[in-house]
């Protein structure tokens, strides 16, 4: 490569996962067949993004003020907050218009593999919030896997002595899925999870 | 999505080709998970781009100086001129060591139904370097595609009366396919390229 600055952008957007340096030489080289805005359009951005944006001083999701859309929503409940690993999880959840609660960002799940332990996620500032707040059940929005698992486990052993409700979304087969197609954890949560008619 | 800053810079990183909205997100999500000065460096080496990188005034290849590498080497023949779509391809010719001409970036091929005509590529650049210089051979490595082959035959009708030889990458097989596993314009490039033994 001829150029110091294309081989950098290169390198510097193969950082991203997902993304190698195939990929980010192709972007590069479709970056500069472009207008220079363009160019530094995106780069502003991305460096502007630390600046930028801020977390919510209750929930920890990313917002640009100091309490975010939902926290300072009147009529959300705040009898219910529903705990969830990333704070893209709080729009999946949204998008239903199903939950009017409010979140907690815990920022990771429990995974003693990786080395992350409950002094790593936003477990504490979750215990004040329970403090603060009438609060009357955890609703526990980890993914379905180990450490999702784990994560919930530790909560409702941590919660329930506070005499507050600790639930977690139900798991199984999802719908539209023929359960011929089902994965065998998915039929294995909806056997266990199984309920009367 | 609660932030300004974080939908402009999903929307931003789309607009790279084969990054979609999802990724995007994903790419961003990550970076909010990194120290500040990734976010910084990453997007600083984006928008430094148009500034820091050149084209080479003969060849019009990226460069960071007035000449690139390959048009400042005094032991490089100007006899021979290999011609390529993307600057790219210089160093795919490059990595073979088996090319000591010059090279010519046209920036891109003809194509009618991308409307791109002979005045969008560098075309007139080429016709003045025959002028200025001893050149005895122009050759065409555009792509083996119909945009590339049109480029290859507007090229030899314009060239070739200037007494100038246009000569143009074999295609055919690749090397270590077998027959079965190879393309059907390979073999018909193969089978019209045959060549005695």
């Amino acid at each position: 490569m001829n150029n110091d600055a294309l081989t950098k952008a290169i390198s510097q957007l193969s950082r991203f996962p997902g993304i190698g340096e195939r990929t980010a030489s192709r972007m590069v080289y479709w970056l500069l067949r472009q207008d220079p805005e363009t160019a530094v359009a995106i780069g502003d951005s991305i460096s502007s993004l630390p600046t930028s944006v801020k977390r919510c001083k209750l929930c920890f999701t990313l917002c640009s003020t100091e309490l975010c859309k939902t926290c300072r929503m009147p009529k959300r409940s705040r009898a219910i907050i529903c705990v969830v690993e990333r704070p893209q999880d709080i729009e999946t959840i949204e998008s239903t218009g199903e939950f009017s609660g409010t979140y907690h960002v815990l920022d990771g799940a429990l995974s003693p593999l990786k080395g992350i332990g409950p002094e790593h996620l936003r477990i504490r500032e979750l215990l004040l919030r329970l403090q603060d707040e009438q609060v009357q059940e955890i609703l526990v929005a980890c993914d379905p896997d180990t450490e999702g698992d784990a994560t919930a486990m530790y909560l409702a052993h941590l919660i329930k002595p506070l005499g507050i409700k600790v639930t977690r979304l139900a798991h199984g087969i999802a719908v539209g899925t023929e359960l011929e197609f089902a994965n065998r954890s998915s039929i294995m949560r909806a056997l266990a999870n199984r309920h009367e008619l």
